[in-house]
C-alpha cells in the first residue's frame, strides 16, 4: 500500500501546492461599482481625513461648551443665535463668547463651536435667543476632522476580500478606480470514452458530463472565470493535447478525471506531461476524495479531480476554490455558509481522514430552536445526493464520530 | 410619542411591506452556465431517468449474483470470462449462468449481470476463467436505471436559488437552458444638499456619497442590478422628480436619506407622493436603523433608508437584501454568512428591539478555538466603523444584554 505513505492532510496538501505557485496576481483597474467580491491587489491608505471638516452628528445648536457649563432644566444658559449653518457650504458665521448657530445633522460646525447641543434641551426665547438646559462637553455630538478616518491611515491591506462597506469607505475617499485582481481563468477539461456534452442526448453506456458544470460553479462563486474545454476521450495522446491547450489558455486547470484505475493512471501521467514539477500531491486524507491529484505545471496549478460528482465538489470545494482565491492575491477568503445544526443520526468517521456526509437541514423539526441535521446517505454518491442536500456535515481529522443529538456545522454547497 | 405604536418588529415590517408586492417574478432564460446565484422560476421535473442504464461503481466483473454465492478465498467461485464492457457503448455480450464480465466504473452492465464483484476480490484463473472470493447481493456495486434521480421526480421546486450542484443536477439531465427570474434593477438615490458624487472633491461642508455605493454592493451581492440614479438635492421638487424618474426605470428604489428632521420628513412626503399605496411602515425596532421608511408605490418596493452609513447597510441588509431576493421569487435565500465567536464584552441592549453591534473577529486570542468577537464601539457609527469590523453581533428581540464570554452568532457583512 505505498499510497498510505503519501497520503497528506488537505492542508498540508494544500500547502505543497500553493509552495511552487507564483505569487504576484495580475492586476486591473475597475470601477469601484464593480468591485464588490473583488481583491484589492494593493494596500489602502487613506489620501485625506474623513470626515474633512467637523460636523454635527445631531439637529440642535452649535455651541462653545463652556458656555453650557453648569445648564440645567431649572437655571438654564443662554445663548444668542449667531446664524444657521447651511448644508454643503461653510457657515458665513463663527461663534463669540455666549453665541449660538442653528445647525442640522451633518452640517458643517462653525468656527469657535466645539459642541452641540440637541435641539430637544433647547427652548426659543425670544427671536435671537435660546435657553439651554442641558451642559455639553467639548466635542460632544460632533465628528471631528478624522474621526472616521485620518489621512494616512491603512484603510485596507492588500489581498483584501472587497465588502459592500470596503466599496464605502472607498467612495468616502473618492477612490472610485480600484487595482483588483485579474479575475483567474480556470479551464475545466471532462474525460472518459462515456462523458457527452450536457446539451446531447446520452446513448446506451453514455452519461453526460456533470462535473465541469458544478465544479464551474464553484470556480464562478470564488471570483474566478471558468473555461469549459470540452471532454477528450480516454486516449493518452488526445487528453494529453486537450489539457496542452486548455492549460495554456488558462490560469489553472481541472481535469475531471475518470474513475476507473485505468484512466487515473492515464490521468496522473498526462498531468506529469504538462510541465515541471508536476504531481505533487496524488491521494489526500478525505472521504470522498479519491482518487485526487494536485500538480503544478510551469507556475499554473493542476488539479486532476475524482470523477465522482460528490467527491469532485469535494474536492474542489477543499483545494480548488481556495486556490482560486490565493490566485488573486487574496490572504482571508470569506468563510463559506455554513449553519450549526443538531444532527439526527449517529455518524461514525475514521479517524486521521475527514469525512463530508451529506446532509439536509429540517426546520421543522423543533419550531425556532436549532435545525436538524439529517445525513444523507445516497448510494453511491451521485449528483442527486447533493441537489436533495442542503449541505455537508465536516468530520474533522481527529474525531472518530459524532453522536446524534450533538452540534455540528452544516457547510452549504 | 406617536411613533411608539408605529415601530414594528423587523419580521412584521418585511411581510407588512411584501403584502404589497406582484407575486410573480419576470423570467428570462439562460445558459445553464451562467446559472448559478440565479432563481429558477418554474418547478423542475427529470425529464428521464439518472442513470438511464445500470452502470458498474467499481473496477471488477459484472456478474449474476447467485453465481456467487456461497465464494469465500477459501471456497472461491469460478466464472468464465464473457467479454469486457467497453466504456461508452453497450456490451456487445450477455451473461449467461456462470458467466462474468470484466467491467470498468460507470461501464454500462451487461444483459444477465444484476451485481459487480470488486477487482480486489477476484483472481485470474486461466485464460478466460477468474476466481471469485467473495459473494456480492443482488445491486452491488452498481447504479441501477434511476437510482440517482427517477423520470418524472421532482428536483427543483420553483423559487430555487441555483448552487453549483444544482447546475451538475441540471446538466446530467440536459436541461442546458434554464427559466430563471430576471434580476431585480433597484436604482439607487442619494438626497442631500452636502452630498457631492464619490468622484469629485469634497468642499468644506460636502461628503461624499457613500450610501449608494455600499448598498449597491450588498443589493449586487443578493442577485440585484443596482441603479445608481445620482445625487438629489433637499427640495421636494426635485427629489420627487428625481425618484420618479429613478422609480420608472427600475424595479425598486432605494433613498438615501438625510438625516436631519427637516429632510427626513421631506423624503416621507415624497415617497407618498409617488404612488398607492405609498408609505405602509415607519419607524422598526432596530439599532442603528432609524429613520426608516418602508413603502410601495404601483406595486413596486420603495424604501427611505437612514443616511447614516451603518444604519444604512444595517436596514439594507433587514429589508432592501430579502426584498431583492423576494423579486426573484426566492423561496429560502441563502443563509448569510456568519461566524460563530466568543464575545470579549459585555453588551447591554434593550428589549423589545434587535440590536446590531459592529464587531472585530480576533483568531490569534485562542489559537485553534473560537475567534473571539470584540465589539468595535466607534464614535458615530460611521462607515469607517464597519470598514474595520468584520461583522455585526446581533443581539434579538427579547435579550437584554450578552456576557462577555457567551458564545455569539456575528454576521459578517
Amino acid at each position: 500500500m505505498p499510497e498510505f505513505f503519501t497520503v497528506l492532510t488537505p492542508d498540508h496538501a494544500l500547502a505543497r501546492l500553493w509552495d511552487h505557485l507564483r505569487d504576484a496576481p495580475q492586476l486591473e483597474t475597475v470601477d469601484l461599482a464593480e468591485a464588490v467580491g473583488r481583491v484589492a491587489v494593493e494596500a489602502v491608505s487613506a489620501p485625506e481625513s474623513v470626515p474633512a471638516f467637523a460636523r454635527s452628528t445631531m439637529d440642535g445648536y452649535a455651541v462653545r461648551a463652556q458656555d453650557t457649563f453648569g445648564a440645567s432644566p431649572t437655571l438654564p444658559a443662554y445663548l444668542t443665535l449667531a446664524g444657521e449653518a447651511p448644508m454643503g457650504r461653510p457657515p458665513t458665521f463663527s461663534l463669540g463668547p455666549g453665541q449660538a448657530g442653528l445647525i442640522h445633522t451633518g452640517g458643517m460646525l462653525p468656527a469657535g463651536a466645539d459642541a452641540v447641543v440637541m435641539i430637544e434641551v433647547t427652548q426659543p426665547a425670544g427671536a435671537a435667543e435660546i435657553e439651554v438646559q442641558r451642559a455639553v462637553a467639548p466635542g460632544e455630538n460632533i465628528l471631528r476632522v478624522g474621526d472616521d478616518i485620518q489621512a494616512g491611515a491603512a484603510m485596507l491591506p492588500a489581498g483584501h476580500w472587497l465588502r459592500p462597506q470596503d466599496i464605502g469607505g472607498l467612495a468616502a475617499l473618492g477612490l472610485i478606480r480600484v487595482a483588483v485582481a485579474r479575475q483567474p481563468r480556470v479551464a475545466l477539461l471532462a474525460t472518459g470514452d462515456e462523458v457527452v456534452p450536457a446539451d446531447q442526448a446520452a446513448g446506451p453506456g453514455q452519461v453526460r458530463d456533470v462535473n465541469t458544470y458544478s465544479v464551474a460553479g464553484q470556480i464562478r462563486r470564488a471570483g474566478g472565470v471558468p473555461i469549459r474545454a470540452g471532454i477528450a476521450p480516454d486516449s493518452f495522446k488526445a487528453l494529453s493535447r486537450a489539457a496542452a491547450a486548455a492549460l495554456a489558455q488558462a490560469d489553472a486547470l481541472v481535469i475531471s478525471a475518470g474513475s476507473s484505475v485505468s484512466v487515473r493512471d492515464m490521468t496522473a501521467r498526462v498531468i506529469d506531461s504538462l510541465g515541471a514539477p508536476g504531481t505533487l500531491v496524488h491521494g489526500v486524507a478525505v472521504k470522498p476524495g479519491k482518487p485526487l491529484i494536485l500538480a503544478v505545471a510551469n507556475g499554473k496549478p493542476v488539479f486532476g479531480l475524482p470523477g465522482n460528482p460528490v467527491s469532485a465538489m469535494v474536492t474542489a470545494d477543499l483545494f480548488v476554490v481556495p486556490t482560486v482565491y490565493r490566485l488573486q492575491g487574496c490572504r482571508q477568503p470569506p468563510p463559506g455558509r455554513a449553519v450549526r445544526a443538531r444532527l439526527t443520526h449517529n455518524l461514525a468517521s475514521q479517524a486521521g481522514r475527514v469525512d463530508y456526509v451529506p446532509a439536509r437541514l429540517d426546520y421543522n423539526r423543533a419550531p425556532g430552536a436549532q435545525p436538524a441535521a439529517e445525513p444523507v446517505f445516497g448510494k453511491s454518491n451521485q449528483i442527486f445526493t447533493l441537489v436533495f442536500a442542503d449541505g455537508m456535515i465536516v468530520i474533522p481529522m481527529d474525531i472518530t464520530g459524532i453522536s446524534a443529538g450533538e452540534e455540528v456545522d452544516v457547510r452549504l454547497f
